[in-house]
């Protein structure tokens, strides 16, 4: 295997992603080089005060106020400072000094994207932003590659968590907007100044990355129809749910024919009722969720945490091993990737969750067998429900009634051999007239 | 711009994903081209009978059953012939001639995956197989891309439709297993001999690939412990149901340390009950969905349709595209990708659906004024209720109490235009107190 020379990789911003994406570059090194096929080297991070406290410890000498020679001297350059200026300077300088980059920067790309990525495409530079929208939720990189050859009709998408939350929290606990509002921003889910998520500014940036990428066409941002949750009302999400539906702020990117038949696209946010049976419906909390609606795929949808600094620095990473392996030949091959070379375990080392339903005889001390049963192999148990089996019609006439109960018992995490080794037991054991389930339980 | 030569693409198979890709190739031939930058030439699709009859009307010299001359021919080769061989010997041969692959063959992977993908990186040719796992739904390049720098700890897939259709079956129409069989078959959801489905042999295939890619590591099928929908009785159901869960055939791949605290990975097949909250609980009909828990990323999950010809040949496009992409320069750029030039609508040409309140006069007459204002409009009602407003606590001692009542109106698609005139007339009316609420409806 050839060897590559480790990639240089600048960092612009020590902000709550910065600081993890940082922290996970540091830590993860070995785990990332293998994945790549070279080391990347964090080279410095760009911050207004190299002096000023940080949430995470990283060290010192790696902080630098000097953005020119940082930028200069790296083969990648991940842009985390937010903002128009001078991000859009850096990110054009980093292009036109041959690197690469990676961007988290919504605002930037909604409003200066088509710039930014002609510069890249003029030097053959890689660009990717899989973190400007919905976070860690990979979108930008299913719409760009995986649906490439297909044509999307239309996405529905909840990209902003904080109005979710809110939104949220009325349906839920009732609360009026100002309510809920209060509690997000205790809750560290709204800024001190939350106009750009409430006003619907930060979904609209979104609005017209997406409609963009997915549209294959410039979706300004200026042509974004844009209404924030500012006038929903109690009585508003209260004459929905009895309708069966439920509010949420929606980011919509729609191909359209006009009435002159004239083709199209649309890209608006504003709250909307949602069918409480739809799958966006069902995304609670601060989350995201981006529906996507594709001629030859069909509906799809993509769901997962939409903000947080450890969060987006995972997109960002996604983005740096990405491109840093077209640095290097054969790309992410599966043998390549395939460096971890760890056992597979044996389904008797996997430890879960069990439900298991027992007929027993229905006698004093048969529940203390049993709970013996479990515990001999050190299988604990959660729950115990007991009830009597109802007598099966047209058996009771001639034999004398032997009643039997059933017991269903849920354990906590053990291993499938002890589990395994249970329910030996226990079908062996003569209170136990039949061992009538056994399922394991995922997802608790 | 450098214009680059047509790509050659040779496809090998015929049937229901095979047909599609071919009418989609021919269909959406110049869009295809724009997107990639170069055109992709179908050159022949490989054939055991040239004159069988197709479900898809293709042209008639596209067919072959000369594979040497098809594959050898060709820049990209698309492998959905299904089964080891001669699917297997087909890619080498495409690899070693210098051609990229794009395949949606699980066995095949699941079983010579190593093999393969070693022969390709040996040459730095792509294989790319979007298509093996979840049909359209894209959680192969996440996991290889997306997910790259992050570290997955757990997946639980619902990863096979004709087994998520019949445990859904059970669940909602309370029907066993062999009636949900039925069912399924009658509605092309089973195939006529079911055991790779419903024996758990297909999720254990896509198990093998989703753990091997989710932690760079080799996991062989014989690895994958397997257990299939079989015994799974309406009685456990029911108990599940009781117990507020629900039963899954569950494909997961898990990063474990074992007893002797030893780091490994497990990769299992069974059905389990989950949590009705979970959002795989959620999962109907044959639908697929992927629930990954990262270290950095949280929880995402990707949800669509899991089989399906034409879904199918959406994921096996898009790893085309996306291969294309790589024969040209400046990769899959924003501005590259921004073709299309399509117009950007104002909000007023957009049509939806509305809610709209109206606080109106409680007097005869009232109904059918407000119905015109609307027609005016040609905004064309689906539901009207109408309710009495309760008369307020301590209003209505002096004056005389004007009765009011509420009505909830919701309309068929209309533009926004021609509901914000209606609004506008509504709120000008006299028998209008007030325009409560306006709100579209969307996902419907």
């Amino acid at each position: 295997m050839i060897e590559y020379r480790n990639l240089r990789v600048a960092l612009l911003g020590g902000g709550s992603v910065g600081a993890q994406v940082a922290r996970l570059l540091l830590e993860q090194k070995e785990e990332l080089a293998n994945r790549v096929g070279a080391g990347l080297d964090l080279v410095g991070i760009l911050v207004r005060d190299v002096n000023a406290e940080r949430t995470v410890d990283l060290p010192q000498e790696l902080f630098t106020t000097d953005a020119e020679s940082l930028i200069l001297g790296a083969d990648v350059v991940i842009e985390l400072i937010g903002g128009l200026e001078p991000a859009r300077s850096y990110i054009l300088m980093a292009i036109n000094s041959g690197a690469d980059v990676v961007t988290a920067n919504k605002a930037l790309l909604a409003a200066h994207g088509p710039e930014l990525f002609e510069a890249a495409d003029h030097v053959g530079a890689q660009l990717n932003y899989e973190a400007a929208v919905a976070g860690a939720i990979p979108i930008v990189r299913p719409l760009r590659d995986s649906l490439a050859g297909d044509q999307v009709n239309r996405i529905l998408g909840i990209v902003n968590g904080t109005t979710n939350f809110i939104l949220d929290r009325m349906d839920v606990a009732g609360d009026t907007l100002e309510e809920a509002l209060a509690v997000a921003t205790e809750l560290g889910y709204a800024e001190a100044d939350p106009t750009a998520d409430i006003g619907g500014y930060d979904a609209a940036q979104k609005a017209a990355i997406l409609a963009s990428l997915a549209f294959h066409t410039t979706v300004p941002l200026a042509s974004v129809y844009r209404e924030g949750i500012t006038s929903v009302t109690p009585e508003q999400i209260e004459s929905a749910r009895k309708a069966g539906y439920v509010v949420k702020l929606l980011a919509i990117c729609e191909r359209l024919v006009d009435e002159e038949g004239r083709a199209g696209v649309s890209a608006r946010v504003y709250p909307a009722m949602v069918p409480r049976s739809h799958p966006l419906a069902a995304v609670h909390g601060a989350n995201n969720a981006v529906f996507v609606e594709a001629e030859a795929a069909g509906s799809l949808m993509f769901y997962g945490a939409g903000a947080g600094g450890v969060e987006t620095a995972s997109a960002v990473l996604g983005d740096l091993v990405s491109l840093a392996r077209r640095h290097v030949a054969g790309g992410p091959g599966f043998a390549a990737s395939s460096h971890a070379d760890l056992p597979v375990f044996d389904i008797g080392s996997v430890t879960t969750r069990y439900a298991v339903t027992l007929e027993v005889a229905d006698e004093p001390g048969v529940l203390a067998t049993i709970a013996s049963v479990f515990a001999d192999h050190h299988v604990s148990l959660a729950l115990v429900e007991q009830s009597m089996t109802p007598a099966q019609p047209g058996t009771a006439s001639h034999a004398p009634v032997s009643s039997t109960a059933t017991l269903v018992i849920g354990t906590h995490e053990a291993t499938e051999a002890a589990l395994a080794a249970t329910v030996n037991d226990l079908a062996a054991n003569p209170v136990v007239t039949q061992v009538a389930s056994v399922l394991r339980v995922e997802g608790v």
